[in-house]
């Protein structure tokens, strides 16, 4: 095996089961106390009568697996394009999604399926818990490389609930138009992520690191990751819209504002290269630009041209932030957002806040027939002004919660790895014998 | 090109093309003779009057599809975890799923679908087809990179009627509760593939084998298999359970009780390093103990809660195999599970088992209404009994068949690899230069 | 990073970038004039009235869905076979998908989906512009690695509309029975490739290039490819058949011959190889073969056994070509196939031409019942004359198409690689440390 002598400060052998034994004990005791299962679900609840296939189940298990292939493969992948970081990416995407999904159950549970003392679940639930899922793992792109797996897992412990009440207060009295959760989703889990980020602040990583770089297989892995993101996009945009023309409009235009922003991507990628060749890192990411931008608007009657245009704006904001933001917000602000959330999550978001209520205000009877709905007789102008104050208050919940979440995260004993071993498997992992440790000088 | 001198008695030249000639001659016979559409896929049976959305295929399509991803891809990354083989576990998996589907299209057609003179086939046997060759998968597991193609596809041949059979007489006669095919397909395949595996003990790997390790690339290749695997498992486990709420259950409990045993498989997998750090073969096999310990109570009215404790406890049963039992197998009982399936398979399987009987006994109609039906006027404790006698006849027919099927793959002339040979592409393939051969030393 | 120093005649800093702008405001334009939504998209077409669930995007989706992973994942890791041109396998795939299914639901939206002033789309549109998009990939594989992007963009740009036109022809004129599309989608891409790869005709390749070597991590990328092929391919030959029993078939019929075509793929490439060992090769296309082979008849009456024998003769076909005639074709016809597709599209789609005429002819009532159907009071005889017609109308297209644009790609100014630097990621992409640059010689 390998001779890597691991530092005591960041074995896991205490700490990471002693957690995750709490976590457990946490989540049975809730499991069954609370939770059982939704009428779509219940023996008791269908009878001899009803039509087993009009359960549920057929409607929302098939998003809910192109949901899962894209939280536990696309994520996965496109997280390990470290050379010498593959197994975290991987793993640690592996162990923070399940617990994340399992947590935001109970969590959402409370917040939306709970009546006569119960959680009611079904498959639906789960989807919901996907999503909330996803916000903990656009988070951990910041910190990506950063974190101990028992970090990670206290960050989704405190992210799930912040977002769930967040979330709640959205639906539940704001009602406002998000169907592909571009401020509720993106947004949050943006600024909640460099919240964090910016408590776990490592000036000498500022200096640049040894292990910052990919290989050629890492780079392949993670476009691939990006690949399976763009496939099942249409699926994690249109699952909870109203089904029928409002989820299909979704599909459509998470489609078609993702191909925009894929060619636009290759279009500066080789523009803003001074040797004019392709950069994988952006193919890996600000190709997905589109899939945000048009989130906000996803199932409204925006015409096909505008999620086209929405694609290549989102793109063009994304790869400026990659080449300009990032850079800066590191170095003069203390925000070292790893993966580049802010670029892909945060600037689209917020384009694509702005294009909904700009597609709020310009609805009409004309586009939609008398179906229009602004939310309880509400007007045009009030939506608009619900949709800003949604995006106020996820931006203050997730950037307070964020901060929050950092700090707790900077307590002792939680595994954290040292500068010198940042993104670096033989931390966490026992490696295999061909692992590159030729580069990676030991101090 | 490389300079490897192939012995003559592992040549496939003329033994894998003979072989494959005789099946497909075979198979090609018997689908001409006996194999015709079934009423949804006839057109005859398909009037004008027909609607067709109401065809079958739409129903069992998507679960079809979600299993040929665990069986084509997931099983082959999963199996692929060695560094120089590779190849092996991705295209021996291939061959020998392509022809275990395809033979028990026609075995399993003969018990099921057999009517006035013909196998009548849908989209519908080819999942049960499915689930037979993930019993030969199972098994193959046992005996990865120890057999020939030639030897694999002579144990698909055998291990496909003898499981067929088996799983007619339990589901005719017995009729037993295991929707997840946890004594029907786990522990058949189990006990069957360490059958194998005895007959064909090979005393110097005792010693260990230079090629016996992963590479970095392999890891992540296999633990990508894994979360394939691990994300279509629920279709698998539903995949043959009455439809609604039945189906909708079976979904709830595969996801939780992954989650579950995922969360224990990491932190178990730290608490057993001596170094505290996780280990990449826990990550790959132990995390997917939950989908299996589920099995049989998957369609039941167990609890949520129940769900996770079952992947609680499934996973601490697999890691504690993987830890002491494997190797005392392989020592002391002349057993050399090659991945481990006793662990993921049968320890599982039995707990399962042990659930299933428990929950039947404790089954009452305040939870299920009047639907319980612990079949045919059988009283709880009567199914109980029912139960056991299936998973005896299972035990029986897997450990014989496994040990026949076993004896025969001795025979001379199956193209075998000598002992040094094991595990290393080139002995069946033409490799690339960049093959890794400096470190295994040719005697 | 690395030293390579950029020939300017393949920098794509100008060139990509204003090609991309040039096509974006092109798509973007005619999306704003023609674009609008189906009546299962629009708001305006589903009132209160309909049943939201008979939405067609449901029983579509999943279809499109399927088949986007076969674009965007499968072609993009067949592709990768080469050691040094991951990159441009998986990423060229990518750019030249996306474009061309924007492009196709443009050109084909004003031959099929035009009324009103306006292209009327749905998810149905995205499927069939998946099609045009799977032409110009198939295409694509001649070409492989001997063109720039800027030259692949062009070549989507003008195949289809030709393949656009072609396709309307035969389907509003011809009407012929091709489900799975092997006249005309397989053999028109075929056909179409090789005119082009016969303008590009590089003399010096034909005595090899260094770079034309696998390794073992892009033989198991590519066979992973071809699996995610394998997989999804019913889905392809069925998506656009009738619903009900016809899909049904198609499903059964693609699975069956896939099935014995890989069967046969490994016989036939351990019998062919001198060493008798498989090669990567064989298994990642020759085992595809019998997915066109069943292409035309998918969805008739014509036995299950008749789907295996169809495999098992296609993949013959295909083996030979790769073995002799792709070798030949490059010497002595200066046509450089670099993928074999005249032998995984073009020969086994010849075949399927052939048994869809056989099949049409020995169609009669006994077997389909009154709903026999061959197209508009022809008989048999004529409906088989039509379909020769249809072969002869896509050869003649494709070829003199293929011709034509091969010439426009021959333009300078198009970044086309030097003989020395094909099937090199470098010249395209910056590329990571560990990029294998020391076996291949700088000029």
């Amino acid at each position: 095996g390998f001779s890597y002598v691991l530092s005591p400060l960041t074995c896991l052998r205490v700490r990471l089961p002693v957690l995750i034994l709490v976590l457990e004990v946490l989540l049975l005791l809730l499991f069954s106390l609370f939770v059982t299962y939704d009428e779509h679900a219940h023996a008791l609840a269908q009878t001899n009568a009803t039509d087993h296939m009009k359960n549920e189940v057929y409607r929302v298990y098939p998003f809910f697996a192109d949901v899962q292939v894209m939280i536990f493969i696309g994520f996965a992948c496109l997280l390990a394009f470290m050379r010498l970081y593959g197994f975290g990416g991987v793993v640690f995407n592996f162990l923070t999604a399940t617990f994340s999904v399992q947590w935001a159950i109970i969590i959402q549970g409370f917040c939306h399926f709970y009546h006569d003392g119960k959680i009611h679940i079904g498959v639906f639930n789960f989807i919901n818990a996907e999503f909330a899922c996803a916000v903990v793992l656009i988070s951990f792109g910041a910190v990506l490389g950063k974190t101990s797996p028992v970090q990670l897992l206290i960050m989704a412990l405190l992210e799930i609930p912040i977002f769930a009440v967040t979330d709640w207060l959205i639906v539940t009295y704001l009602k406002i138009n998000d169907a592909g959760g571009s401020i509720v989703i993106h947004i949050f889990a943006c600024y909640f992520g460099l919240g964090v980020t910016r408590m776990l602040y490592r000036p000498s990583l500022n200096d640049g690191h040894a292990n910052l770089t990919t290989s050629y297989q890492s780079d392949i892995l993670s476009v691939l990751g990006t690949l399976f993101l763009w496939v099942f996009w249409p699926s994690f945009n249109s699952a909870l819209t109203l089904p029928g023309d409002d989820q299909h409009r979704a599909i459509i235009h998470t489609f078609i504002g993702l191909s925009s922003s894929t060619l636009t991507a290759f279009a500066l990628s080789a523009l803003l290269d001074k040797k004019g060749k392709l950069s994988m890192s952006d193919i890996q990411n600000v190709t997905l630009a589109g899939g945000v931008t048009v989130g906000a608007t996803v199932d409204m009657m925006v015409t096909p041209a505008c999620a086209f245009a929405l694609g290549v704006v989102g793109c063009c904001a994304c790869m400026l932030g990659y080449k300009y933001l990032t850079p800066f917000m590191a170095t003069k602000l203390k925000i070292q957002d790893q993966c580049g959330i802010h670029n892909l999550h945060g600037l689209t978001g917020l384009i694509s806040t702005l294009a909904a209520i700009i597609a709020i205000l310009m609805a009409n009877e004309d586009t939609y027939g008398l179906n229009i709905q602004p939310g309880e007789g509400r007007s045009a102008s009030q939506q608009a002004i619900y949709q800003v104050a949604a995006l106020g208050l996820a931006l203050a919940t997730s950037v307070l919660g964020g901060l929050l979440t950092g700090a707790i995260l900077k307590l002792p004993f939680l595994s954290q790895p040292t500068d010198d071993y940042c993104f670096d498997d033989r931390v966490y992992f026992e490696v295999p014998n061909d692992f590159d440790a030729a580069s990676t000088p030991v101090n």
